[in-house]
């Protein structure tokens, strides 16, 4: 029997490239390229998005990482060689710390389930242990992307248990944010606890509350979001590593699955990593990336909110709401003199919108799986991923260039709840509704302030007015 | 060969049930039901959301159109028997003039590709022509639902036919109500072409228009999703009627085709009907769907937007923009005397934001179909022609109960113009745009109208300041 | 001072009518109805949808709730006279108990915030509760729906509290059909626990497992969202009743709101009901409606994606995978003869895409609250409580008419499993990479089994194929 | 009376910086840049997605057209000097020739509604123009960013203008990859016109058809979509330059609109482009880009229903359909010997997918515009460009490397025709349907050809036979 040559052996470079092979036969490589045949493959059939894995630092270390632990089971399980485990290692921590990114040239969308990213990581790994060993780049009969730095691998555990580190460094970044955003909403809240002023719902005036009210809710709601982007990351930490390619395990060793696990734990700092009890479940399923998604979705939908109520409230300057001030960032216009626009929550609000998209985006991937894989999940990684990161960049803006500079215009606020007929509510327990409706009518009618109206028929003394219409009394906090 | 009895036979009825058959045995239907076999496995298999065919009396009537349009053309070219076709068209005419329409009892979301809808108008129509026969329901020797009612015809082109033909008509009353609603808006520019008032950019005070010109902007940007909708409605007008199973007109007889849609143009008085040039993609495709699915959307995001913009205009009415009044509609709080809510704006939010909702329902069923049929169209529409109505009727609402009845503070906008810097930039051109931006920054910080600072300062004549300040300067429109 | 008769007094009835007034003038209410002239009022202000509150009987009893609950508490502070309180209790016990449901007669889609849905359940029970205290409908100086049934209460906390409570029933019914599913799909996998099969990732023949491995991972998915949607129920449990018009609490009595939450408890009990510790944020926020629209439609990702697996290995009968069996529910064509389809689970994906498409609406409507409220709830319980319950109904279908009826057609499996080049990848560690490739390209020239090719050049035993091809050794799991 | 300088002028560079004023105080600028003060503020105010606006060269030459257009106009109408207007010309002809698009340094995602992208042309133009003139940059005084280069110009009016006919651009590109995927699928649809199948029908196997009719369909299904592309091109061709900041054309000279369009026409080769009729609307509305994400998201909806069926008709190869063969394209597996998947299919699915969220994001932004304007227009583009982006590239690829390299499997295809059942859906009406369905019943029992049951029961000639299954009768086509 002849068998001919199996995939990626490397022919001497020439003029500036080296030639590999793989299955479909003979690739040209850059000759100072550390990554081989089949990335250079997937480079020509994926010229879409012009991003590339190189973007995503988080994955290619997180790549590492598996590759890295991937490499010790299989040293301690007896099937890899201890000299090429340590050639393997070294490269991993080189590129965890940030070299050799560079390499990572695929583009983030691409067919074959991350394919051709595990095939990228494994090549760059593989050249920068040979050179590790002494020997040259493509030299895979020493050491090989595939027989040894995938071993007991597929690219269908080693992606999403990337994909899934990674997406963890993310969101800790936007945690960060979103509590630095929060800390800030909550030194508003206090600055301005005694800056009563009328409260809306549905846009029309209803009753009194406090600025520092309407602050603190903002900064509440984002703490609950926190939680749920907590409660969601703890999910990303059920692997599929060590099911291979559809989750029986076939091809790995007994003892590495457990021992790869126990590696990443020690590699990344992350205590929770395990084992999914079911991985043929866990390889074809992407819940954990819908759920963080719509998670995700849920604090931009918050921030959406909040950023439409700063414009709101800092409409005008004179034919607006007026309350607050945003800090003036640029000019606002370039044929209006001196306007200026709330320019950083509108940016916000475009990341959110962006965000929510991106929610269907995974929604349709994670459908779109079929019996034991999913092949979308490079959409995924990429719409989740650049949420993550446009957020926290927005969340750090929004907290630096504008909520730390609000201020509030205390006069306009008083005489907003001066007039108010919103303030009848608040006096309609001692006033009785059907009065209290009347008095609002006609405040309405004439444009006259209530309370003038309630002491020129005298329906309340003086005393009954101060109790009622105290910003405590009115906004159900202890008076200081 | 002894072959085992076939579908659809029917056997004596006995206390109030008659029994038929079908390829998979016996049913038991009540004995007074028009429907039959088929349609009563169907009740069983989707007793999913409650609503049935009942609920969409367009679509009743547009499969009584495709099945009398088909036994005329079937008669005509010889593959039925006159009498049975005066029949079934006798018992299509009751059906397409309301009868029997509570005869048609499956569940809206149902699987099979529309098959069960189909049967179900078979059985009823087929029960109906057997009494006009002078026979009884279920004697379907003399006349077939399958063999007689659906001739030449398969689910796959009838169920899209009626469809669109139902959909014309959902549509149909969509734009009679955007029409009324247009017109409403261009009164109402009409009325206030003289209002000026501040404009806005990005919720800031801007440069002067007139209130006129607002209301004017909201009926043309209808006017142009009218046209949008127009354009949509005619590709509905493409039909697939006569390809039969996957579009290869197979057990159509020759002739046929040309002569279903003929009649069809005449039952419905829709000239444009026509058969798509490519049988087979028309069976498949359900490109028309997302196209009408995505130029509804755009109509509900600019009745949405329209809303936002008038809840934002009536907001207050002492702490809100307060440039126009809705009218009152009911009591706006169960615990705020005189409140008043802009509940008709809000509830056309809502109905957009179904709509905009039901169009990503949409796509996904679009995006499921497999190979030479799309199995999703029932979904496809009940979302587009709930949307449709609920559209027609919030729209009407809008129209009578908010648009018609809105006035305007004029005093209150006359001021806002006045005091606002937003002024300053029609005089730029005369003042320079440093001096503009220096006049505009001392009025913000002093609160003094701009108008004020510049008489103060002698930079520009009285003559000169009501030439540049009068409306139709201000507004670009020629004075009257 | 002469003020204007209030709001909601009733006029003695006439011809089938009886008269009551609200702040804006006299509303015709017919003589037979318990509710009264807000209910009226909206009734023609949304004339929209067709759906009525009739048709939620979980939001009806929700809202008879929290009117109990209310009237207790405010009896127990002092605020509610005892006799008012027990007619009050009296009505809302029947109303929960399933009475007076047809009197919810506005639509669900509404403006208002609720409003009209808080005042047609204040109106509804005054009126039983009148008639429990022996006088009649409309006798509002007796019994008033604003002055008593809704004491120290707001729209704004009654009506988000009693959404929450019926989505709370709403879930609880999905969550039953759940676990039956889940249940039926872990009886299928021991069923099928020895049927091996080819696993397939990215529709390409893969590695071998059985079929018990896939229904396997079909019913630990399942259990993953059962998990999720257990967890956000629990956060539909944090209530804000009590804080009143925006969450300061104003007009409610100290005491009212501790002891309405705890009535609240025992009468649904359900014992994790709370307040919510910032009652601000909790009346203007709707995460916890995101979050449970992201996890429902996380669970119909999941079903749909089973749901297409299921009718792909159900494909066929000749010209496709032809794996399993469905059970037969109907005749699948009207022309087709002996066809039959994947209806049941072709109408569970549509149900899916109804509630992905409603993860949306549910997100717009979300983001556009502003301020102190959220105006859009009522389309956000109809999205959410609509998809409940169409999940629910379709996934009992699913397990009823569909999953406990499959059949494996083992034969072919075995066949497949067989002939596959797939089966290479076992041997791969005992032939070695490069051989294994050569194996399985010259297997897929010829056409022949990889087994066959192995046996003729003598490259394994047959002992040792026995070993590395038993099923347990394929699919990781120990032998039996 | 004493004012402070104005915006933007420039102080001596002093080490590698010069300094530049705008109305909020000065600003430090790289003395080698050609942007300016406005621009280095947005730099610091939008540093969130790190895609600049050099990212976009569509945009880039379209911002410099408007300019160019705009600078002709004003000279003409005599609002701008002769010397200064060739500057700036010559300025804006070497950028849309591809000049200092790395001067674009401001991210895609901003604030201000295009502000920031509209003051870095002004600047970057501006300083060339300056170059030009022989003076330095920052030299504002001889030529202003503003009072010349944005003369007669709001951002409001140059934005939208430049993101349409920037729109334009990348739509072309997509029209023509679409034009090149279509010829390659009537290519086959040509090559394959003889090849027999079973058409399939909710995956089930329906009647027969030709491979070629297969493709056909797909050709025909695009050739819609390039046609619903070219209408939605044309609603890009209606501008609103000349409406300045809202639409009333403040502050622009008489005849400068119309002559800036005229010029705009002969600079771009548009000949459509014309003034839109209602300017107010014109500025505020952003329909057409709706329509334009609606029928782009159409386009992705068909191309990953054609992908989807591409992957399922080249399932397999022994354990699925195996109909077809799909050009291999790289390893598929870094695991499993020999296997090749569908990565370019997969690859256009997840750009479709990323398409279809796009039109959410879309979506949301244009509600979320308010009064005269929509702040949001910076992700619309963003979002469209990259859709159009990607799926140009995608479509070329899955020309390229795919359709055009696909086989079919010829001999499993014609067995599949012989064993299907489907064929006796063509017999049905010669063997009556009930004697049809007992033969497809027995057949599915049996797994025996129908054809062979008929032959054996003498149920049909050899004769009719023939004519009743050759292709030509069952696929609707004339025989050859």
């Amino acid at each position: 029997m002849s068998l001919t040559p199996g995939p990626q052996h490397t022919a001497p470079a020439s003029d500036g490239h080296r030639t590999e092979h793989d299955m479909l036969g003979d690739v040209d490589v850059p000759a100072d390229a550390y990554y081989g045949a089949h990335t250079a493959r997937a480079v020509t059939n994926f010229p879409l998005t012009g991003e590339t894995l190189a973007a995503r630092p988080h994955l290619i270390a997180a790549l590492a990482a598996v590759k890295h632990a991937a490499a010790l089971a299989n040293a301690e399980v007896g099937a890899l060689d201890g000299a090429l485990a340590s050639a393997i290692t070294g490269a991993c921590a080189e590129i965890r710390d940030g070299a050799l990114h560079e390499q990572f040239v695929v583009d983030l969308i691409q067919g074959g389930a991350g394919t051709s990213t595990n095939m990228n990581a494994n090549e760059v790994i593989a050249n920068r242990a040979l050179e590790l060993l002494g020997r040259r780049r493509g030299e895979y009969s020493a050491l090989h992307p595939l027989d040894h730095v995938n071993l007991g691998q597929s690219t269908n555990d080693v992606y999403p248990t990337a994909v899934k580190l990674a997406l963890d460094a993310h969101l800790a970044e936007l945690l960060a944010a979103l509590a630095g955003l929060r800390e800030a909403l909550a030194a508003k809240a206090a600055e301005f606890a005694d800056v009563l002023k009328m409260g809306r719902t549905q846009l029309q005036d209803a009753v009194p509350m406090t600025l520092g009210q309407e602050f603190g809710a903002f900064a509440a709601t984002l703490a609950e979001d926190e939680q749920r982007l907590a409660e969601a990351r703890l999910l990303l930490h059920e692997l599929n590593l060590g099911g291979t390619a559809i989750g029986t395990g076939l091809n790995a060793r007994p003892g590495y699955r457990e021992r790869a696990v126990e590696h990443l734990r020690g590699l990344t700092g992350i205590p929770t990593l395990q084992s999914s009890p079911d991985l043929i479940e866990a390889t074809q399923d992407v819940g954990v990336f819908v759920q963080l998604s719509g998670v995700l979705k849920r604090t931009a939908v918050k921030l959406s909110k909040i950023c439409n109520d700063l414009r709101l409230l800092s409409s005008g300057p004179q034919a607006g709401l007026g309350e607050i001030n945003l800090p003036a960032r640029q000019a606002g216009s370039s044929i209006m003199p001196g306007k200026v626009n709330p320019v950083i929550p509108e940016a916000v609000n475009q990341i959110a919108f962006e965000i929510i998209g991106n929610d269907v985006t995974v929604t349709l991937a994670a459908e779109g799986g079929q019996l034991q894989l999913n092949a979308f999940e490079p959409v995924i990684y990429r719409s989740l991923s650049a949420g993550l990161d446009h957020l926290a960049a927005g969340v750090a803006v929004l907290t630096e260039h504008c909520v730390r500079g609000i201020t509030a215009n205390r006069h306009r606020l008083a005489e907003a709840v001066a007039a108010s007929t919103g303030m009848v509510t608040a006096l309609s327990p001692a006033l009785g509704y059907e009065t209290a409706c009347a008095i609002a009518l006609e405040a309405h009618r004439t444009g006259r302030p209530p309370l003038d109206l309630i002491r020129e028929r005298e329906l309340l003394t003086e005393a009954e007015l101060h109790v009622l219409t105290s910003p405590a009394s009115l906004t159900g906090r202890p008076a200081r």
